[in-house]
């Protein structure tokens, strides 16, 4: 089978096609090429792979050709993250959902042509959700939860979710939106999204350097490790639809932590002296943001597909420390542990 | 002030649009132009005002003039409507999401220029609402109800409520989307609505003509009249946001009532002879989108605007027979009544 992976340069998407040609197969089918669509370079440790090809670029103009050429299966976890969305705001139409569409359509063709309607899963998030006048947040959001976005970012994933739904009911393509939680710890350097310090609070810190902590203490989130999402991705991906549940967006499993409790956690991994390198410093933009999203998720239909969120944030921390120990420069990321 | 009626020429559009030219005023502001832009003509007796301009012609192309203009505010009606939508999927996208885009985008560059954000209200649809296999549809569905919906039309309807809400979010536009209800007795033609048999079950037998009947007589659904239809575009478009209950799309009230009860009310209008002109002839195709509809709707945001339903569905076909009679060529509309 041949998979597509937009975004699959990215922390996630690389983190997915090292799971999938690990497995070597797909929903029961052998896996023969893996195309992996990203504006940056997928590591070197998949490239190096005879079954990897990667595509550099930007998506939109990348989709003539993936028009022409086909997939059975796709993973579309492209996307400009939150942080950019508010700050250019073609930029994340143009990226989201433009992109988005463009997918579909080269999917379409394709089906057009007489291919099995490609199976793809959408990356979507627990941003669609935020608290409205009409339909306040309750305290954890469900799966039916009604989504009112409050940021650009969250609607374009809402709005996928629905393109692809009707893509999938005129039988153009087979595909299912797995929302997911917030993704911690990410290694490397602050990124775009204003969920961005819920790595920085726990990485800097293990670095041996300091972070600065936007929001206070109490705020709570729906929380995941990286592991757990690419189990997510490829479940949502291998289920029939029933077991999915339909075409609406499923949450993924998550840990609900507070910020207090992700230092707590941190303190009990790597002791206080990591944990006191986290300053709290409001920033009024990220709060604002950070306000309006849910503090925490429930996951009934993930649930029936067996997935399970983290044991704990601790065990997420442990994670971050095990992949940096088998990373080849991951030295550097712990060197602030004793 | 100025103000665009999108769907200007069409059957709810210039209906909207004589009450406005004879209120004279909106929201306080006298009405000093009123632009109808639609592929088709409007009446001329709404040309005939001094105030009104015509522009007939698709909506995309017309985005940039618009743009240049600038407008206080905004009926966004023009949409390609359900059957449309089901049997050319391109064409749904590009009038109801492209053009929708390219409005939102000319209204945002207006406002870029230094205008105040023009007043946008968005005709949705109850059929944003469907079943799914992990939300099945209440009984009657509230503003609240988890969207979820079975055809093109109805996506693109919940997609651009999103889009206007988070346009409105960030200052571009301030819009609000209100959900019509099947409004019927529309006049003249059936359309391409799968819904169009609403009316044709009532306006047919009226003219003296055999009108079939797709559906069983237990199918219910949310109805409405024109009047009531314009009464709450005009109060959506006059109340505050935080009296609209904020930007998520609001249910307008329906009389609730099955295609049995519809048809006794005609019975108890116009006679016994005028509704055996009604056979029931189903169409597969018709009754499976419809069977994919609320089965009726609540309207709790509506009312705290002060809306009301119709008394009863004997009231709507009242109401159409009253049109029909002022109407020049009103005449052939009723001549199956005794």
């Amino acid at each position: 089978m041949k998979l597509l992976i937009t975004g699959g340069g990215g922390f996630i998407g690389s983190r997915l096609a090292r799971a999938v040609l690990a497995r070597g197969e797909l929903g029961g089918a052998k896996l023969e090429r893996l195309v992996l669509a990203d504006q940056v370079a997928p590591p070197e440790a998949l490239t190096r792979d005879p079954r990897v090809e990667a595509r550099i670029g930007p998506l939109d103009a990348q989709c003539e050709a993936l028009c022409r050429e086909g997939f059975d299966g796709v993973f579309h976890l492209a996307s400009a993250v939150s942080g950019e969305c508010e700050a250019d705001f073609d930029l994340g139409l143009r990226s989201n959902l433009d992109t988005t569409r463009a997918l579909l359509d080269a999917l379409r063709a394709a089906t057009g042509r007489g291919a099995a309607p490609a199976k793809l899963v959408f990356s979507s998030s627990v941003a669609v959700f935020g608290p409205d006048p009409s339909a306040p947040l309750p305290d954890l959001v469900g799966d039916g939860t009604l989504p009112a976005p409050k940021t650009s970012y969250g609607t374009h994933k809402l709005i996928c979710e629905h393109l692809i739904a009707d893509y999938s009911r005129k039988g153009y393509i087979d595909g299912r939106s797995a929302r997911l939680m917030t993704v911690t710890v990410r290694p490397g350097r602050p990124n775009g999204a204003a969920s961005s310090f819920f790595s920085g609070i726990i990485r800097e810190p293990l670095a041996g350097e300091e972070a600065i902590c936007p929001v206070s203490a109490e705020v709570s989130h729906p929380l995941t490790s990286v592991a757990r999402t690419v189990e997510g991705l490829l479940a949502v991906y291998e289920a029939s639809i029933d077991a999915v549940g339909g075409r609406l967006g499923l949450n993924l499993p998550a840990v609900n932590a507070t910020v207090g409790g992700m230092l707590d956690a941190l303190e009990a991994v790597a002791g206080k002296a990591v944990r006191d390198r986290v300053r709290f410093v409001r920033d009024e933009n990220i709060a604002r943001i950070v306000g309006n999203w849910s503090r925490g998720c429930t996951s009934v239909r993930a649930g029936k597909l067996g997935l399970r969120a983290d044991a704990d944030f601790e065990s997420i921390i442990r994670q971050y420390i095990a992949d940096c120990r088998e990373s080849p420069n991951g030295a550097a990321a712990l060197k602030g542990l004793a």
